[in-house]
């Protein structure tokens, strides 16, 4: 399946040559397969290009279920931070484990990564054979000297890592937000994420009571405030835009700034559903993710896909909203570009990255089997997922993962979880 | 789990004789184990009631992924109902059997069914070993002489089928709407379900459309219109329910009328989004259903939980509403309530039918393991139901369903759509 030429090959073939797709189309003959050293035969399973998860914090899968139904603030500061404040680099290494782990199982090829002790997120990645977008997030709660060590850590971490596990990790700067960076801190960010030429990154607008914050401390909606901050003159992302007016939509898509789309997340936290038909209206082409896990509470991009297709139209009352291509879109090329990676990945196209999955389509909630997008979008799951390659060699087969121990990752999550409660 | 019990009994047992749980507790004795046939081994499992789905319509599998992205009534009007038209007996067999594979492949030991050749659906249902609660929907825009063959037939199998399948299946009378019957059809239904002391279910306020075309038609919203029609009355059940005023929600309350929430359906369609959180507040209990997968597109039911735990949240702004076991309990015993069969199934008690499943609690989404019902509302997928039980009887085992063909079915399915469409 080609997904970016809107059209599906069926009975088709993908040949690979080193970390590259090298041919697309219908099933070659015998004396040219022969060529190949191996071939596979994937009958019955769609490939589709791996599924990217545009935003989120890997390490918190640790404290999935730990504290749920409860409001975004309340969650925050009276549950979340004080166990994170617990975070080792123990707790970072099994925790991004765990989630890795499920992202491979449920069909992410490539994931964007906020959190701390990033060079424990950086080895999960390394020995796990996918891909990441890496960044360290810096909240500016604290002393000047405390902001300043995190500002050096960032950079340092952004220039350490980039280009690392042969080209799979690439880095970005990220102030955590407006409501926990102040103008002069976020500044900082732009001016080294300018100097470094990388992407820079910051949560948005995922709260009503946060935006109404930003009006109160700065006489501006978080839009106008990053876009005077220079923000938006660099390749940016923001995650969640959730409480936009139409006019700081105009100026996202002014800007060309990127969008992270977190449906289970701002769902489940009551904080809202974000105005992606009007988005993509004006041309915004948002990404998808799954935020952390103890705000969703799983990793599964097929899931947010789902949501993304389903949410809209329910919410605006309007069943054109959000097709199921489109969904599809934004869980793979739209994801691509939203972390600026779409000239390696995002598509099955020869000369991109060989990062794809395939999904197994003989369960009965497939049948019959017509309209292959409209099945991936509206029906398949999680269990679905048979294999995953990322530069051209097999992370996962008919769902066993061949580059982490999973017994042993579930196993050490579960002591390092126990070890921060006890 | 004993869910009902409001509690979660760890390392527990579950005892069968007959078609009937006879002990639940902990693990018993070497000595008590065996004076039982069989004893297995459940560890790494959750064992819960099975789901149930209150509303649907299992055929219409076949036209799964056929129309997606059309609001209601054109995709009614121009695409389902032209195509539903060809079915015969031998689709609504092959439709109803894909359904019910993949209900049981997905967790549900009892659906509703409304539909037409219901004497194929109670086939299928005495084949799999499955429960359900049958109806044959009447559609009311035709002919007088039609309409009251339609009754005769709905009267008659209503008669003939209830207690069939060892008493599995039971039956109801079903007018299909308020838009599709006259009021005087639709009394005529309620004569008769009165006489025969059976309950009663309809469509009602599924879209804002219908809810104006009662208005215009019958000067009345459809609660008051149905409550002036006696439909409330008698033990009754309405699907969908989206489109109400307070008063609306007060007068189904205060009549205790069973509410099917269709959380999936309602967002596909624009629809909209039922308003549940007002209705626990008033007491109503729903019960959840996926409707027919023309619509959904699959016939998940722990999507559906996993939904309404999920969008009431976004759409009101609340992270308080419908928590965790709220969703859980809607997807089984307030399941079994809204089909008037509570006495029998929907929560795991001695004395009770065996209906229950198995959720592998193993995968990396599952982990840390420490609140149970917050991972299967939140995390689980149809990929970790194992093992399937129906009035004691097993119907799957570790995803093998011991009681229907599921490769001649699936073919069958395809082969009976094919027949449709070219």
């Amino acid at each position: 399946m080609v997904e970016g030429q809107e059209d599906v090959i069926r009975d088709g073939a993908l040949g690979i040559e080193g970390d590259t797709i090298s041919y697309l189309g219908p099933v070659p003959e015998e004396s040219v397969l022969a060529q190949y050293d191996e071939v596979i035969d994937m009958s019955g399973k769609a490939i589709l290009p791996g599924l990217i998860n545009t935003h989120g914090h890997a390490a918190m899968s640790l404290l999935r279920g730990y504290a749920d139904d409860l409001p975004l603030q309340t969650w925050l500061q009276e549950k979340i931070w004080p166990l994170e404040a617990k975070f080792t680099a123990k707790q970072v290494f099994d925790g991004t484990a765990l989630s890795v782990l499920e992202m491979i199982k449920s069909g992410t090829t490539c994931f964007l990564d906020m959190y701390d002790h990033m060079d424990q997120v950086g080895k999960v990645v390394e020995e796990s054979g996918i891909r990441a977008r890496l960044c360290r997030g810096a909240i500016g709660l604290c002393s000047e000297a405390e902001q300043e060590a995190k500002l050096q850590e960032t950079v340092q971490f952004a220039i350490d890592w980039n280009g690392q596990a042969d080209g799979r990790i690439t880095t970005m700067l990220a102030p955590h937000s407006p409501y926990t960076c102040s103008p002069s801190y976020i500044e900082k960010f732009v001016e080294k994420a300018a100097e470094l030429n990388l992407p820079i990154h910051t949560h948005m607008s995922e709260t009503r009571a946060e935006v109404e914050q930003n009006v109160r401390d700065y006489g501006l909606r978080p839009v106008e405030h990053l876009r005077r901050l220079g923000f938006f003159d660099l390749p940016a992302l923001v995650a969640h835009a959730v409480h936009l007016t139409d006019e700081e939509i105009d100026i996202l898509a002014e800007y060309n700034v990127k969008v992270a789309h977190n449906p289970g997340s701002n769902l489940k936290l009551g904080s809202g559903i974000a105005p992606i038909p009007k988005m993509l209206e004006r041309g915004i082409r948002p990404g998808l993710a799954t935020d952390g896990a103890a705000s969703n509470n799983n990793l599964d991009m097929l899931e947010e896909i789902h949501l993304a297709a389903m949410i809209h139209k329910g919410a605006n009352q309007d069943p054109i909203a959000v097709p199921a291509l489109t969904a599809l879109r934004m869980g793979t090329s739209y994801g691509a570009e939203s972390l600026f990676l779409d000239q390696q990945i995002g598509t099955l196209e020869t000369g991109k990255k060989a990062d794809f999955i395939t999904i197994d389509l003989s369960g009965p909630h497939m049948q019959p089997l017509h309209d292959i997008v409209s099945h991936l979008v509206y029906s398949a799951s999680r269990g679905d997922v048979c294999d995953m390659y990322v530069d051209g060699r097999p992370i996962m087969r008919n769902r066993e993962v061949l580059t982490l121990d999973e017994e042993k990752i579930c196993h050490e999550a579960m002591k390092s979880f126990e070890a921060m409660t006890r």
